[in-house]
């Protein structure tokens, strides 16, 4: 792990990018460390840069948590298959024509997590060894299927925010059964994109004795800012 | 309103029992007063001597307000008329034979609520007569259907936090479109006798722009502890 920058912002976080290997990722480290990590992924795969997802790990680290996000391999500005790129040409003319694309979705969102779900892995392992790190490890994302993933197959994993509003291949789906760590599941209730039954579906089939449903009203980027406190206070509970 | 005894509980908690006209009540107030008003109800007019109850309504007036709960007409230890009693053995019977006891419900709830609603109305006039009370007036419930007859007919209250396991008559069902304060809605996911399709339904029929849906595994009195203290953020927001 390389570092390649740093900013020191309010609150005594110290804000670092780092490769490693070719992965680029951010790690935000509150001012007393070592502290818990939280994995912070964006939905899908979108970029590390954007707004939302640093204000969101700025906010967690402020509460104690080492934070780290990644553009994992096919996600953010990272290079992808010509295979890749021809998938989300098609979905993009699907949803302009109002088709049905979860076939699409499909065909883009179940590689995407196969590929990038190694890469946080990675990742965990380099960010174990660093000093600023200790203790048990939480996932909150954006990211479901992600999520889903690294959930059953990473025993470091201890607590999980997912966010509902996002395609979660049939894989996943089947994986949710697997799934026994605490979870807070985050629900837009008019989220268009994202049928509703089907969120109540994959809470209803998470294995997790301890999972909660959060339902706000409005739509998919329309998630009160409250619930950014509530999911710190869930990780507090489980990594503190 | 006439105070019968005085208790002063940790955290310089005051306990005392009260007299308003025939409603028997208890006042929990904080050590700094005047403190905003938060009425406290139990599922279905169960008493307010239930411990579950009491213990909420402690925790919450730890928390800076002044709870008040009573057992309202037909509640409680109240008289009842010789057809709520007859009713009441009716639905203790269908629920003991395992048969559907929609109907019988609607015959004890609905009215229950009609005769209660006017109590805890007359109550809140008193206690905001009170020194000891002040600002916007919550309403924690328990009982969801007297909650939703209070919220639109009562227009010093809020912010509600409702609990989805209880029956709601069709008439609060129907009342439920006109409720529009902040409301939190608390669902456990598996309670057996609580339909949760017919819980969801309610949380979407509500016209409030800012309402929240909590939902944790388990069964009717299963809700998780944090959920309190999730309750009581929540009545900060909203009536600090």
């Amino acid at each position: 792990m390389r570092f390649l920058s740093e900013r020191r912002l309010d609150d005594g976080i110290l804000e670092r990018e780092f490769t490693l290997g070719d992965i680029p990722g951010i790690l935000w480290t509150p001012g007393t460390t070592p502290a818990p990590l939280v994995l912070m992924s964006h939905n899908n795969g979108l970029p590390m840069a954007d707004p939302r997802l640093q204000a969101r790990a700025r906010y967690t680290a402020a509460q104690g948590y080492a934070v780290a996000t990644i553009d994992a391999a096919g996600c953010g500005d990272r290079p992808r298959s010509a295979a890749d790129e021809q998938a989300r040409t098609e979905l993009r003319r699907a949803m302009r024509a109002g088709e049905p694309a979860d076939e699409i979705l499909e065909s883009v969102v179940g590689p995407m997590v196969e590929n990038a779900a190694p890469d946080w892995r990675t990742t965990l392992d380099a960010l174990l060894e660093l000093p600023e790190t200790a203790g048990p490890v939480g996932y909150s994302g954006g990211w479901t299927a992600l999520g889903i993933r690294l959930a059953v197959t990473e025993p470091r994993i201890t607590a999980a925010g997912f966010f509902a509003g996002g395609y979660v291949p049939r894989a996943q789906r089947e994986e949710a059964r697997q799934v026994t760590i605490p979870l807070l599941y985050l629900l837009q209730w008019d989220d268009r994109g994202n049928p509703r039954q089907r969120a109540l579906d994959l809470f209803d089939a998470f294995g997790s004795k301890e999972k909660t449903l959060h339902a706000n009203l409005g739509g998919h980027t329309g998630t009160p800012w409250f619930e950014l406190e509530d999911g710190c206070r869930f990780l507090d509970r489980h990594l503190k």
